[in-house]
């Protein structure tokens, strides 16, 4: 069994490239009940989110967090922390757009900014470049491009979950068996 | 915002139609250290799923479990319990397949499932048809299709789990915010 302890690259592109072709296949065309549907509200009392409002989170990301971020740790080391990310922009962002026209501009800008991203040409010697992070404090350029293809996973495991949810009842007393409706939904 | 309290045919055909083209997406032509990488032993000694574990199980689903036990709910109702599902046999059924080979599989038996599932022509008298599980009792034949849906979404669910596992070192102090890693598997 193969073990990873070092960060590499190529292993993190090959999860970032595929991101955007996973949520096609499993969301375009879906059922509004499925993609507009949330799991209520959260203990702050703010409307959860719906599949919907993920694709829109992923869009801003690739907007104002990791590639700007990336730079930032290039060209200012750790002299100047990340602006912080704004986890509810896509409220405003997505309001009038369709699905669809969401999972297209994913696509789109994850592109762009993989080619970004290997127009970079990165050397062995980067993989110590830092930055800081404006609550967790210094991090690595390495610690950041893993993160970015873990919060992509982060967010289908967050999909299917939602998804999920909205079966809850229906699958009756299946439900001892069934993980995803057991998770509580962990994220900070 | 819709809610969903009834089951509805096309809503889980709508999910259970686009879940072979996610895991291509997903996961074909990862590194194999995404691919066969697990999350190590379990409480009872035995290894965690890898991904490649995780497809060849939804094949012996596809092949033992949703549309036979459809059937014998059809033909003898409560008469006649489920035959119990082997939730090992993929261990030795995948064993010199290629991941490739294993998602061709389960996109061929989804799609001849989903075709023996509508050949059914279903009306809204079978609704109501009851059969047995051999350790959950009585149970109905939507529970049993919205069951196969949501068991999807839990295995979909478990591969973005098991894949982030991997990085779950390389994130450094992002870990505090990705909730994928801390789900801590929850399947019975």
């Amino acid at each position: 069994m193969p073990t990873l302890t070092e960060f590499n690259l190529a292993d993190a592109i090959a999860v970032l490239t595929r991101t955007p072709a996973t949520l096609d296949a499993f969301l375009r065309g879906l059922p509004d009940v499925w993609v507009r549907s949330n799991e209520g509200r959260t203990k702050n009392g703010e409307d959860s989110w719906s599949p919907f409002d993920v694709v829109g989170h992923l869009i801003v990301g690739e907007r104002t967090d990791w590639m700007p971020r990336a730079r930032i740790i290039l060209e200012n080391g750790e002299a100047r922390p990340f602006d912080p990310f704004d986890r509810f922009a896509q409220l405003k962002e997505s309001q009038n757009k369709s699905l669809e026209q969401l999972l297209d501009d994913f696509a789109r800008l994850r592109k762009e900014n993989l080619a970004a991203l290997l127009a970079l040409n990165l050397q062995p010697e980067d993989w110590t470049r830092r930055g800081r992070h404006p609550e967790l404090g210094v991090v690595t350029l390495p610690q950041l491009l893993a993160t970015w293809a873990v919060h992509d996973l982060t967010h289908v495991h967050q999909l299917a979950r939602v998804m999920a949810h909205q079966y809850r009842e229906a699958v009756g007393p299946w439900s001892v068996y069934l993980g995803v409706l057991k998770c509580k939904g962990h994220s900070a």
